[in-house]
């Protein structure tokens, strides 16, 4: 039987890249997903790019949309700041939409390219609150995606992964270790330098020095 | 009260401007959009922003996403020929994850912009097979965009509307004339020349002329 193929969206990030190293070590040869959607942190698509690489996929994708039309979020509008403490609800750099565009994007490519299974690192623990990590909104997708195409219409059914929802960001960090994964090629700052160095003030960047913490292993993150 | 806002997305092509002429009937001020793809005949999205100007939209925007990355379409893959002769099944025009993408884009701006209500020209009578055009389709995504996102989190309930998903072309074309819809503005062909005359030939050229005949309306299409 023919090795199985998935899509992986890529983000650059440390989650990401983790999930591309489990979907491997599941059996998938992996052709790998990064999306510009006009982000400010958009040196996170050389990450991506380089993640790929080193983990040896099948195939590297970037695919472009235009977030920042639609602006409100301080993630694709310079106007917003990012916030360099955690605020309780779902913070300003919450991107609308973010997530359906980025799984229709890999729904669409698993369907030209005969792959049923999408991986995506969401994580419903220290996801900072945004609404479209919760297993109820990825259960969704995958109803939405059978219905959605051809390939669904034909008896293909997709499945959408998220080996990391219930993770810690430290079990994460640990597993990825275990397979391999060189951390110091990820880039999970949302204000990264162009070579990119982190700020290491914003959610983002406390959450990946905490579980480089609790995970009790080296933090390779070079700061600005 | 202040009047409802919604958006709607337009394609250039006859369905779509009817449908901003029933969003605004039914009292929506709406904002439209366009949403570019890589398809061949982008010259629809100059007919779009004509239709919308005609029509009075509060204001009209052109996003982009690169479904010719993706391919494996007669629309956005130049090698793929587009059909004279409708035929059995999905045909080639068949867009992978388009409307999931294009209703994704709609729902972002929805929820930055404050509008609850969406208007789509889906069509399940003579849709030509799409998936994306089916009933449970549409209410898929409904359910999917109010998990998704940070206002349907919040209790805004967005609504999809699909005013034409049962009607026949002659009851679009009779309607959309009441309203004062001028279809000379449209272009519903998929090989378009770029001053916007049809070939004819093609399976959506076929179902625009058969509409008008059925509908008794003259036909104000210009053939190259």
């Amino acid at each position: 039987m023919a090795q199985p193929t998935a899509i992986v969206l890529l983000s650059g990030g440390l989650d990401s890249a983790t999930v591309l190293a489990l979907a491997q070590e599941q059996g998938y040869a992996c052709r790998t997903l990064a999306v510009g959607y006009g982000q400010r942190h958009a040196v996170e698509l050389v990450a991506a790019a380089r993640v790929s690489g080193a983990l040896g996929a099948l195939e590297h994708r970037v695919m472009h949309v235009d977030l920042a039309g639609i602006g409100g979020s301080a993630l694709t509008d310079a106007r917003i700041a990012v916030p360099e403490l955690a605020s309780p609800g779902i913070p300003v750099t919450y991107v609308p939409a973010r997530n359906t565009l980025m799984l229709s994007l890999a729904l669409g490519w698993a369907e030209v390219s005969g792959a049923r299974d999408i991986f995506i690192g969401v994580n419903a623990v220290d996801y900072s609150g945004y609404p479209d990590c919760r297993p109820e909104f990825i259960a969704a997708f995958q109803r939405l995606a059978n219905l959605a195409t051809k390939a669904g219409v034909e008896g293909v059914h997709f499945r959408i992964h998220t080996p990391l929802i219930n993770w810690s960001k430290a079990r994460i960090i640990s597993e990825g270790t275990r397979l391999g994964v060189n951390y110091a090629q990820t880039v999970s700052c949302y204000q990264a330098t162009a070579d990119l160095a982190a700020c290491g003030r914003c959610d983002s960047c406390r959450l990946r020095r905490e579980g480089f913490l609790a995970a009790q292993i080296q933090d390779p993150t070079r700061y600005a």
